[in-house]
């Protein structure tokens, strides 16, 4: 994320693109060390009992994009908070392991083999199963290892947003649950088939906008004081939040594939997730529902059929007005221009990045 | 659970069997109210958002127990908290809560069909999306809807917990990873079958011991005040709680069966899942070995087995030498007499119970 150095940047040796550059890396420090520590204390247990954990650390440490962190500083520091105070750590880190939950937990519910580049958790362990020939069935262990470092991925979440100065209590929870609420959304939708527009607007919303952008800055903003920051946050955060989505709906049906994106380009046609970009595409032409409704679809003639419909052009229309909207939300904010320019740039990374 | 009535039930109109029945009442009446006011919320949405509360609503509603919420108003009580003070209340929900995802996960780790003489979340939830004909697995279908039913319950227990008066933070953290890192050495032993008595020991003790017993009554001793009861409350609990492991497994391999339990017997052996009954067997005996080793197990012959090789009373015994720690530790302790001989009073209920 670009943007002029800030001030409190002076004094570092080495140049920084984001004014929150050396938050983010005690962030990263924090989730190696927090992990590694529950490692070392559960397998002098049992070797075995550390193997959810160093399932969640090999996802972590594969990499990601640490949106909901750099999101989570931002808000602190747009608010007033000290970049020096590294009391807004716990806080993202907890919004990143969360995401750790999320990940694991839908790669089961979509039944997805990749992610950032490695297997993911409940295929590799149902591979590690099949290898050494164990008992009972491969598909069930792999997923039971996936369920249960989700879990401990969410519990450790918890933990560390405890840690927090200023308890974010509601906000947490809605964010939470929100996510889960959405997630069910798209697996039952994705189902029987039934699904507009609207509401596949309101599943973007809470699954990406608020989870990703408005709740991680507002946050941020709570702990560094400044709550009154939330109108705000929420106009910018749901506009960019439904453009991230849009964006990720985009990648996933005409993305570069595994070795740009570290997973495979066209799960959501496969999986019959509804998304905007094919509500759309359904809307406008026979042609694409006829082809999302049979059993086993077609990848490349659905990716033909959304360009011919114009459905992809009006989705990068919608971006391009979303980005637009959360621009002018900051121009209107009672913000420090440092961080009007630093969250306008955010927003222009977030809407039309290629992974 | 028995006990005389405490002098402070005097009042009530009906007699009560359990000095904390009021606030057990209470407990009933948040958890079913909680749960309503999140499926009307999410309702209004769509009326499919609602599906995951309504897994969880009716596995609460089933029917259970309800031990962590006993042994934590217990605590409290015995910690000299107030009969008429509901601040425990919040507490001893999210305990039933986190006990309905460790419930709902397990079934689909284990692949269990019934629980509480109903159908298990993701059994129901495959059948339904057969029956319907959507698109998928149903199998996937299923267990998605039980992943984040579960992950909900895990996040609303939190949501609860952090409602109590006094924060029991690391009591908390602990309780469920430990919770999370045993129910994952239960599935890798099962799969692996490599495990010793120990380790048994040692899983019945997390698993169990802390998470049904000692830490429940330890965060209502903190929530009272009185935190200084911990040492109590550990040597109780995890004797007791080891008990009531032993007594978990003696009737899944010997119970009466689904009309008693709501569940079917001889699971763990179909799961070749580790428990002190089947580690004491095979130890003593090279039938039990080679019976467990084959893919396809004869619960009944495993059954004989056990009892034949003196294994089932072995663990019989070990039940009792436990219950009579228990009993002893409660003698020595700081507590009022009256919870004295009610908690003892527990300890034979949950080690002698029949389901």
């Amino acid at each position: 994320m670009t943007g002029e150095p800030s001030t409190a940047r002076v004094g570092t040796l080495a140049p920084v693109r984001h004014p929150g550059e050396r938050l983010l890396l005690a962030v990263e420090e924090r989730l190696t060390q927090f992990l590694r520590t529950e490692w070392v204390r559960w397998s002098t247990v049992d070797p075995r009992a550390a193997v959810p954990i160093q399932a969640l650390a090999d996802l972590v440490q594969a990499g990601g994009k640490r949106i909901r962190p750099a999101f989570c500083i931002s808000g602190f520091l747009a608010a007033g908070g000290d970049p020096e105070d590294e009391s807004i750590v716990p806080a993202a880190v907890a919004l990143e392991l969360l995401h750790a939950c999320a990940l694991i937990h839908d790669d089961v519910m979509d039944a997805s083999e990749w992610r950032r580049g490695a297997a993911t958790v409940h295929a590799k362990h149902a591979s590690v199963h099949r290898e050494r020939g164990w008992r009972g069935e491969p598909r069930r262990f792999g997923e039971g290892v996936a369920i249960l470092a989700g879990d401990l991925a969410l519990t450790y979440s918890d933990q560390l947003m405890a840690l927090s100065p200023v308890n974010p209590g509601p906000l947490w929870h809605e964010l939470r649950t929100e996510l889960l609420v959405g997630q069910f959304l798209d697996i039952a939708t994705a189902a029987d088939g039934d699904v507009d527009e609207r509401l596949c607007r309101w599943i973007a919303v809470v699954k990406s906008g608020r989870y990703t952008i408005e709740r991680p800055l507002l946050i941020g903003a709570t702990i560094a004081g400044r709550p009154e920051l939330a109108a705000v946050f929420e106009e910018y955060g749901v506009a960019l939040g439904e453009a991230f989505q849009l964006r990720d709906d985009l990648i996933d049906a005409f993305g570069a594939g595994p070795d740009a994106t570290g997973k495979p380009t066209g799960l959501d046609f496969e999986q019959h997730k509804m998304t905007l970009l094919m509500a759309l595409a359904m809307q406008r032409d026979e042609q694409v529902r006829e082809a999302n409704a049979l059993d086993v679809v077609d990848p490349a003639r659905l990716r033909t059929l959304m360009i011919q419909t114009g459905a992809r052009a009006e989705v990068e229309a919608r971006i391009d007005l979303l980005v637009e909207r959360s621009r002018q939300v900051l121009e209107r904010a009672p913000l420090d221009p440092l961080w009007r320019d630093e969250l306008t740039s955010m927003a222009y990374q977030v809407a039309y990045r290629d992974r």
